[in-house]
């Protein structure tokens, strides 16, 4: 068997289907390649089938044994070769440094995310239409839930459960319901193949099934079905809550305990963040690997900077819409504004789009339509931030509007609600810069003529919502 | 002699003209009234002539006896009566509590503030064109400083300073300069007439002539003049420094030096305050009476009142303007939303203006006419804002949105950059609301038909910058 690297290898075996295998029976891999062990915990998928997905990082020959309290599964084998990866396959995305993220190959991750709570959760129909929206969108970061949502303009029952039962007759929460996870394993391959990170949220309060209020032996055994089930592809992410302030039955020693564990079962190391409500989660963390927040105050991204020295994720900082909910009805123009202004700070902002409709389709949930004035200037918005080098910083001269830079190579000041005659720099004599004026709303791009050295100003028209990108040209 | 409460009475002495009488003759007088005896520092103003500036805030015979190192002036006794106040003289403005300004009498002090930094220090026909613009304009505080600017777009020599001397041939900062005070004097009055606060800045560090690099013993003496020449003024407010960090030569410790010494001296207790470059001063020291605050992270204002327990005053949050300078090109729309924003989180804007023009008269430093679009709309701001109860608080609900309100009888809801279709309250069932949209840039106030009560959704055109009033009617 050949597999491309950081292709999901998954490999079968046959078990028994005595008792309740879900928790009877034990299934671990170890996965050697080149001289290295890696430990890969397998799961039950029903009728029988046990599999272990491994997400090959290393070209060669990879031998993998079963360990199981299985005498049919233990000692297993199986082997399969690991060659180059395909073309636009760059691996896992991680952290590359506090400000940046990149994939395994080193490729940056210009991350430009959006959130379809439990798009997953719908109607087939419906999922193909943000499929079909995603394939035409900006987007490279999806936020999803592995639990269905029960909330305003969330009232359908979902076609599957994660456990086997139904919200009638109660839950078995030691049965997994492979129905349900094959489900998100399409959605989550459906995402990969369009480029784009699925970052699956593992827990959240909002919920009619019991969800939210599981016991820790019960947790412990889902994530761990989690992470054997999902860490096989190389589009995921792991946030371990939304909003996890909010879940009342859970406090920080359980967030303490989540965060380790899964970090320990997981091969792969995928990227492990938590999104709070109204209180922050201590970044500093060993386990988080990113900061995941909701906010809108950008003016504290250099004091979180500062502080957790970790990449910014803005995952919520309200959604473009009309509802009631104060989080859900900004403007586009103040949508688009808030990924300029967060990128200019050095962090990652998000999208989510929450207009009423009819069939209480909102995309922030349900996925199916985009029909804000936002996505058509996010697209513009990571076009240029894919053109900024890779090792931009954020500048902090003091000054009040923020500014990233790649130093002596290219930078983008942002200038937001200001309407100035121009944007005053001070660079080096000796080198020389083009200078362009974005529009952000616009999607405009304007070659300012001439070129600039030294102390200069870049004369801009007086409206407001412009950047201006600084370029290095050869003397 | 007969004084109205709260207007200044001014006795007046001769003395030694003998030496230098700015530092050789000492000169306090006791105040008493009512079994009261205020201590008031006295101070020499030229020509043999010493005076003694009271505000009396008590009506009765007022008994004033000078202490004095100078024979002629030690001993030396008046008397004035105060009567009731003039009407719509309410006093020198005082913190009320952890949110709120009130005048000495308990009216509300709904403050509205801007910024002509060096109005005082220019030539007359400008000053008289700044009166005029004030006159017609909502704001009733002025931050203005002792001593000149040196600064881009301010180049021009005043014509007195606060010493004797001139730039070219250097100052005596042993002698004050009676002129130079006397247009500062005539400046506050001005203001006053027009029931305007004077925010008198006694420190900066834009300066070409040495006054923001003194020593201790000029400071101290420096200081000990402003107190004798303005607290008798009733709308004076200390403002130690423009920007304090800013001022090199300067220490904590001499901060901590400044604000006691101040207080100590001023026999009114006049509001003291001290304004911030990059680093907050820490306003929980006792000395500080408010906030005054740089910063246009409005999001922080729930932090700082956490923290500090005092009226927060955001006296520089950019200025409406278009000059390269970061801090002096927001939009007139930026520039309203930033006064509703602060007012809906419980705290106060400034105001300024720096539009570009051939005479460098930017109204931030020089006064002079105002041609943005602001101030028309702070008009309407300050009417809505006045018409709130005294007594309104910030309500952190813990939604994105801010609200302030006077529980069971008053509720302003600013919904910013928002274009939702309603904004959802949950008030009293038994307690019945009229609800206004209030649309703070076209500054109109739309009663929405009907009476509210209990959880409820008022509707709302979609469109950013608008405010929900609610204003309890009887049942």
């Amino acid at each position: 068997m050949q597999i491309r690297k950081w292709d999901m290898a998954q490999l079968s075996f046959e078990g028994t289907q005595a008792g309740n295998p879900f928790v009877d029976v034990t299934v671990d891999a170890l996965a050697r390649c080149g001289g290295r062990t890696v430990e890969v915990p397998g799961f039950y998928d029903g009728n029988g089938v046990y599999r272990v997905r491994i997400l090959p990082d290393f070209c060669g020959r990879w031998q993998v044994t079963l360990k199981s309290n299985d005498p049919l599964l233990d000692g297993q084998t199986a082997e399969f070769d690991c060659i180059a990866a395909a073309d636009g396959v760059h691996g896992p995305v991680q952290v590359a440094d506090e400000y940046h993220f990149a994939y395994a190959d080193g490729t940056p991750y210009y991350e430009c995310g959006t959130t379809c709570y439990v798009w997953n959760h719908q109607e087939p129909a419906l999922r193909e239409k943000t499929l079909a929206t995603l394939k035409d969108a900006p987007f490279n970061k999806m936020r999803m839930c592995v639990f269905p949502k029960h909330y305003r303009y969330n009232a359908n029952e979902p076609a599957f459960f994660p456990f086997e039962g139904n919200l009638k007759d109660g839950f078995d929460f030691t049965r997994f319901n492979p129905a349900c996870w094959a489900q998100l394993d399409r959605c989550v391959t459906q995402l990969m193949d369009l480029g784009i990170e699925a970052d699956i949220i593992l827990f959240h309060p909002y919920d009619r099934w019991g969800f939210a209020h599981m016991d820790r032996e019960t947790e412990d055994l889902y994530l761990r079905y989690c992470v054997a089930r999902l860490s096989g592809y190389r589009n995921v992410w792991w946030s371990f809550a939304n909003e996890f302030d909010f879940m009342r039955d859970k406090n920080m020693t359980d967030w303490d305990h989540y965060g380790p564990y899964v970090q320990r079962l997981d091969p792969v190391g995928h990227l492990r963040g938590i999104h709070n409500g109204r209180i922050y989660y201590d970044h500093t963390k060993p386990w988080v690997t990113h900061c995941s927040i909701q906010s809108h105050d950008f003016l504290q991204i250099p004091v979180w900077h500062e502080r957790y020295h970790k990449p910014i994720c803005i995952d919520e900082c309200c959604y473009e819409g009309n509802i009631p909910n104060t989080w859900g009805n900004i403007t586009a123009r103040e949508m688009v504004h808030r990924f300029w202004e967060s990128l200019a700070y050095g962090a990652y902002c998000g999208h989510g789009e929450t207009y009423l409709n009819d069939r209480d389709e909102l995309w922030w949930s349900k996925g199916g339509e985009l029909v804000g004035q936002s996505p058509e200037r996010l697209k513009f918005f990571l076009k240029i931030f894919s053109e900024m080098p890779g090792d931009y910083v954020p500048l902090r001269p003091g000054v009040v509007r923020p500014c990233i830079g790649s130093p002596s190579r290219q930078y983008l000041y942002y200038a937001g609600p200001s309407q100035s005659v121009g944007a005053e720099f001070s660079l080096p004599e000796q080198e020389q810069y083009q200078a362009d004026i974005i529009d952000t709303w616009e999607m405009t791009v304007t070659p300012v003529p001439g070129v600039f050295s030294g102390n200069f100003l870049v004369p801009m028209p007086q409206k407001p919502y412009l950047a201006v990108r600084l370029r290095r040209v050869e003397a």
